[in-house]
């Protein structure tokens, strides 16, 4: 079905990307000119010949994906993206890295239409292909073969091979046997300290035939072969594939070929004339032969036929299927009813328990209500009580369930679950012990960098997790977390404020949630009478109001510690104080709040009081400099949780003596 | 050498191990059971035939080094030490996981002697290992052949095999040849989700091949089989060693036997006397049979003998290299010169420049003075300016030099390191961009929890690396790092700040340090005459004061922006207003400083602004709720760092203009 193109006709292809790439580099005085170089062999055939794409069109959901997990070579996509035809005319090239161009140093998806993932941090562009993949082979599972047809192209450098979330992706990847992945590996020999052999001497294919994937090796320059493997690989039933393509760095470049100096730096004036004369290109910069814009836009007509097939085949399994039609569409736009909350409030768990237990409960509403909620945990399920007890398990070419089995592979799971919220329709949950966090903080970080709404569940939230001692106990973790841009963390004290947990995970589509769960039962929150449940959904609210008039002191506590709050107030208004409890199981919410509600909840001037098992400092942009802190800042201890609650200074005794004293 | 026991003595000493963690875990009502059951017939041939150790002398710096990577097995290690006769009764056994006992869930160095590095968080281990092995290469190298016989048994789970940084870690074992190392492989074929076909079907004596180690498999529980594979490994010359052993969790235990409910709970009373009967056990909880404590008595004495002629050996090389011997002993002492600080200021380079080229500068003056400084980078070292220019590279078989190239692996980086600091003499840096920090940050919070003097060496630390854009750019990572307790985070403004950042890393002998380095040229501070460099080591200190009284303002500010705090002084100064400026570079060491110290620097009445190219929230604790903190709490964007600063208000003017009408 792909055309033949001449040599010439590839070559000047070719030599497009190349001097597009570099004048670019140059022009902005920064980049990366020597892989996009290398690399232009093998992304004018992906683009060419096999990628399914519509330029105009770049959501349609039946297209192709290619990942660049070598994110820096930014200026190989945006050239690849311009001579396909997608919105990206040859100004925004000449503003690359430049304030507001749509050509970041690197490619940022919800900023770039064509850019179908964020890459730059290495490793992650390879567990987000994973994660297309294997939401492909789910949608398919679904919603008819169509989804079959989607395939997903990556590329990676050695940085991404060397980096261990690539290798936990790529693990899974081969455990599920997702035939519809082709990865292919710049073997440049290069990196910014040198030659690879400096640090880097293993057999990568080997490795990948290790981990279950049909591996192949073949000559990045040689179209032949680049071609022969391309189609072996999607050839492939039951096995993703690994082609390690020997490439040169800046290839074509007379000097710069080979040189670790050709990474991360501009070629210079002189080098890119030695690079055009080498090319036998006569052309100004940034100019593409007309032949090649017509050699692109045949393409793109190929792909429209081929776009129109896909529609027609989707057409036709909707008229059959009219009710999963409609599902799917729900599910494309991942719909969450108006009245979730509700409907969550009415079916709340009863009885007192570890909110690990009441979020699992409440998760299952969730589920029948959100089809789109699909993920697993790191080999923790039984522990972090994420399953969905009415769907089975996604396992080797079985993509019918909803629960996903990540392995004890946290960071990977992270990227696979970026990949998933990126495939479109697909709400991901990712879920492991609050302090194994720090094993996927750089995924987390991308999905709120990238608008992504994943859903990031962490059990065993504080030192009461006990005798696992303080290698697994989160002391600093919740504040890490809050630190993160544009991620909400919510830890809720009981089951109504869990329930408040998921309806905001729900409720943010173009933002992760984090959950902090207790892996200890929790007793529910007295609150005052009149207390309004939708005021949860604020992130923070007053819990109990102080008896009689302005209160003396405002305690504000999270999760576990709430109880201790409340516990407190009635000693001490059985000591004549006025004291009021706010719960606050989001501050990042509550902070998105109109500042009337904000000073009504927790005043200013009041004397404040914060409650909450983890590091103090940052709680006082909530308490002042002034105000009691009550937390901890040193590690923990391995004993059960009663025991550290005694040693550590968190009962209802101490706290109110703590209070008492403070407030004199 | 070693002795041969009968098959009677091997199956009572095994089924004392078994028993021992077995009671233990019970009693406890808490721990991990199984793992100590299929992991005791390797563990007694570990101790009664190949580690070389003496229980009376745990720190002998000869001694062969047990990791047990499974760090939830613990019980089999606490069973192990006991019975080797280190200083671990039976009392603290039967105290497993109790508060103040010595036998916490996870092993913990800083806690119980015998037990080399602290593990639980998985994957860790296994690069502890790998740093351990490769601190024995790089003594032999410095100190003579008697290091060469140091040789690490690390035990991983499947859950450490699963962990990229353990790959990560294997990879550079496998390009450095560490022919030291012996790594056995529990391959029990479940974890917590069930068995491992659930989510892990890859080979994995295939990839460890494919890292460059020497492969094996084995019956985990068939003693000559054990035997002959682990005389085969510490027989290699030139790779490390991977045996695949496969075992059945919780063997001997008829019921849990290869089941996932017998990894994290105990086994309950009736399956212990199932088991005890199963394996001819009559005696009672917690016992040792007498020949049990007599064979390991045994293996002392012959551990002796192997030391007192490691000694004899180590002896005669100090005679033939008297220099060298004393220099061994300030190695292991990781002596740093008095008077470093003033060294380095005496070699302040005098341009001005980035603070991680600064950095550079003064880091040769450290190596020189402090030969306990090794380290590398991962893969960025031309970017993070972290080479020791008179020394040579560490690489496959050659460990003179002291400057390593850990690849693209920031995390392996952080456990190797993590191992270098705990082999003893080492004092290790590791050095990455700041938002990579993210990827290693489970080893930062090891290293910090176990009291390592490890150097976390971070550049590019804020949006100010410019057109890398929002991916590249720390936002959060200063404060996320702060959080870290017990780690202290160094963000110096100019050269001299620098050369404290060194000289408060190089005196924390029992903590980690971090630095936040620019990318970019950063201006000499401007300082009040009759500054006293010294004040700099205090974390905080006035760079410039109010004139004429009583500041209106103090304005605390961290690295390049300091620059702007005292541009902004100048203009505000000029407009009548008094204005004190904080140079802030260390608010862990400062927060350890006297409360009047700390209230003479930035007194808790007065009006406070900070200045800080990161989130705000968190610096409240320093300039109160009602201080002004400048930041930037959002992702950044690709454009030149000057851009950047007029778009995101971080030059002299916005910040003259913000602190302006904030005074009113």
């Amino acid at each position: 079905m792909a055309r033949e193109y001449s040599p010439k006709q590839i070559e000047l292809a070719v030599s497009t990307i190349k001097t597009l790439s570099i004048d670019a580099v140059e022009k902005a005085n920064s980049g990366h000119p020597g892989t996009p170089m290398g690399l232009a062999d093998i992304t004018f055939e992906l683009f060419s010949r096999y990628l399914r794409y519509d330029p105009k069109d770049p959501g349609w959901i039946g297209r192709d994906r290619f990942v660049l997990s070598a994110g820096h070579a930014s200026m190989l996509i945006y050239s690849m993206l311009h001579l396909a035809g997608y919105d990206l005319p040859l100004e925004e090239l000449k503003n690359f890295r430049q304030w507001g161009s749509k050509t970041p140093g690197h490619p940022e998806h919800f900023h770039t239409a064509g850019v179908e993932t964020t890459t730059g941090p290495l490793g992650q562009g390879v567990g987000n292909a994973v994660g297309f993949a294997l939401g492909a082979k789910l949608k398919a599972a679904r919603f008819g073969d169509a989804f079959d047809a989607v395939r997903v192209f990556a590329i990676c450098s050695d940085g991404d091979v060397m980096e261990g979330v690539s290798g936990e992706a790529s693990s899974i990847a081969g455990h599920l046997g997702l035939s519809n992945l082709v990865v292919i590996y710049d073997d440049n020999k290069i990196t910014i300290e040198g030659e690879t052999d400096l640090a880097f001497s293993e057999d990568v294919g080997k490795r990948y035939e290790a981990y279950g994937w049909f591996v192949q090796r073949v000559d990045g320059h040689d179209h032949g072969q680049i071609r022969a493997a391309i189609d072996k690989a999607v050839a492939q039933k039951d096995k993703p594939s690994f082609i390690v393509a020997r490439t040169h760095i800046a290839n074509g470049a007379p000097n710069a070929h080979d040189t670790a100096e050709a990474h991360g730096a501009p070629l210079g004036k002189e080098e890119i004339a030695a690079t055009k004369k080498n090319l036998g290109w006569t052309l100004p910069e940034f100019a593409v032969p007309d032949e090649v814009y017509a050699l692109f836009k045949e393409r793109a007509a190929d792909n429209q036929k081929e776009k129109q097939e896909w529609e027609a085949r989707l057409a036709e399994w909707r008229k059959a299927n009219p009710e999963r039609a409609a599902e799917l569409d729900r599910f494309e736009a991942r719909t969450v009813p108006a009245d979730l909350y509700d409907v969550l409030l009415k079916a709340l768990p009863e009885k007192e328990d570890a909110t690990r237990n009441l979020s699992n409960a409440i998760q299952q509403v969730v589920a029948e209500k959100v089809p789109s909620l699909i993920g697993g945990s790191a080999d923790l399920a039984p522990s972090t009580k994420t399953l969905i007890k009415k769907s089975g398990s996604v396992n080797t070419k079985t993509f019918e369930g909803r629960n996903l089995h990540f392995g004890i592979r946290e960071h990977g799971m992270g990227a696979v679950c970026n990949g998933l919220a990126l495939s479109g329709g697909i709400i991901p949950y990712g879920a492991t012990f609050l302090v194994f966090s720090d094993y996927m903080r750089p995924s987390i970080r991308l999905s709120a960098l990238g608008h992504l709404q994943c859903v990031w569940i962490f059990t065993h939230d504080s030192i009461f997790l006990g005798e696992d001692g303080p290698t697994h106990q989160p002391i600093e973790h919740v504040w890490a977390l809050r630190a993160i841009p544009n991620l909400a963390v919510v830890r809720p004290a009981d089951a109504l404020e869990t329930a408040a947990a998921w309806a905001i995970a729900m409720g943010r589509k173009d933002a992760p949630t984090a959950f902090a769960l207790t892996r200890q039962k929790v007793p529910t929150v007295k609150r005052d009478a009149g207390f309004d449940p939708k005021s949860v959904l604020k992130g923070a609210y007053v819990a109990q109001d102080a008896t009689g008039g302005k209160p003396d002191v405002v305690i504000v506590a999270t999760g576990s510690e709430v109880q201790l709050a409340v516990g407190a107030r009635e000693r001490l208004e059985a000591a004549g104080k006025k004291v009021r409890v706010v719960s606050a199981p989001c501050l990042e919410v509550f902070a998105q709040q109109d500042a009337a509600y904000r000073d009504a909840v927790i005043p200013r001037g009041a004397k404040r009081v914060s409650i909450e098992a983890g590091i103090t400092g940052p709680w006082r942009q909530w308490i002042g400099d002034d105000g009691l802190a009550l937390g901890i800042d040193h590690y923990g201890a391995s004993a059960p949780d009663k025991v550290l609650a005694q040693k550590f200074g968190f009962t209802v005794d101490a706290v109110t003596e703590r209070i008492h004293s403070w407030l004199g």
